[in-house]
């Protein structure tokens, strides 16, 4: 297939995220733990988060909002200062991990970008994606770089558009069946999925949803060179 | 001037949003009023808000993240719940807000749009900027949308070579000298600045740094039209 443009996905793609979010909430579950059990608390923060989405949007800036809100509420407006200012502080951790880039991601990126031209597609905070592409160092491999407010079917046709490419001339590879698989393949586009260990329940689709669709799955981000 | 693109600023060029900032600010003084003066309490809203940039980036969700850091701070750690709550719910109330047009912003973005390809280049929250232009009803007139995280000189070269443009093809419309003007004439492209009646102060520059640049000054954004 003659792909002109190939998309990476970012967090958990080319780089680990999703398992700070947890340890962020097990933190935060552990700083509340006087109020309720952690399970409550984790159902609750996701209730909260999830709730906030249309509002807030997605990135940490949002997720430490969300988090202040979920423990007043949960402290029945009883909350001690000092555990606000530890939310704060996980917000700003979180804010200055350092990369830890996902293994071959380099070497993959190196040989595709001799072929094709290479894109990042991500969601979240701008700054804090720009942010990490830049600490990543592998800016230098992508011709172009989109944040994403919301990776749905009309946020594609837009890149798309922009783009100035075909459904069929677009290839999609990353960690969410939600966000980089089935949005892509429903305006006839490509994509390869590459699962990475820890998912956010948020972006879990049924196995019916992707009845129906054509769509490789890889379990290495190594094994896109050889598909290819 | 052959211009190729013209860009526009969002921001209290297109629709008011500096005085919304301002009134949050002033409510967030009231809601500390027990624990300081007015005036030092802006003072020091100033200084976290300006010192998280780096971290945080601009727009509203970074501001009430900065408010409820100096709220802590200001009530040496004794902050009750309830202002937590009440702080969530200015910036609830401030990504809410309905647009306000500019007046005659639409007929001039209507005459420019027949003879220039018009772009929207913004900073801020992502999601927030998109929704704004969403609700707008001015995106027709656009080509094209960008949301920058910081507005430097790196910046618009990026955007530049992302267009596909020379320096002199290029002219920025905007309130902020700051932002809009002076980084846009350092890449040798072109600006016209329109001021707003209220200015951040972090985004005020000295006359000084303005010496030697050559740009428009237009009291109305009506008065483009005929510049152009």
């Amino acid at each position: 297939m003659a792909y002109k443009i190939i998309a990476f996905d970012a967090d958990d793609t080319l780089w680990v995220n999703e398992p700070y979010f947890r340890e962020a909430e097990n933190k935060f579950a552990k700083l509340l733990r006087y109020y309720e059990t952690e399970n409550k608390i984790h159902q609750e923060l996701y209730k909260v988060i999830t709730g906030n989405i249309p509002l807030y949007g997605y990135g940490i800036k949002s997720c430490i909002l969300s988090m202040i809100q979920c423990a007043t509420e949960l402290s029945n407006n009883q909350l001690p200062s000092e555990i606000v200012q530890q939310i704060l502080d996980i917000g700003k951790e979180m804010l200055t991990k350092p990369i830890e880039l996902l293994p071959d991601i380099e070497n993959v990126l190196k040989t595709l970008s001799q072929k094709y031209q290479l894109i990042v597609l991500t969601k979240g905070d701008l700054l804090d994606q720009e942010k990490k592409l830049d600490n990543s160092g592998l800016l230098k491999y992508f011709h172009h770089v989109e944040v994403m407010s919301e990776k749905n079917e009309a946020g594609y046709l837009r890149i798309l558009k922009h783009l100035n490419i075909e459904p069929k001339e677009f290839l999609m590879i990353g960690n969410s069946l939600k966000s980089d698989v089935l949005p892509v393949l429903q305006i006839g586009a490509n994509a390869i999925h590459v699962p990475f260990d820890s998912e956010w329940k948020f972006e879990k689709v049924s196995k019916k949803a992707m009845d129906n669709h054509d769509y490789k799955t890889l379990t290495s981000i190594r094994k896109i060179v050889d598909f290819l």
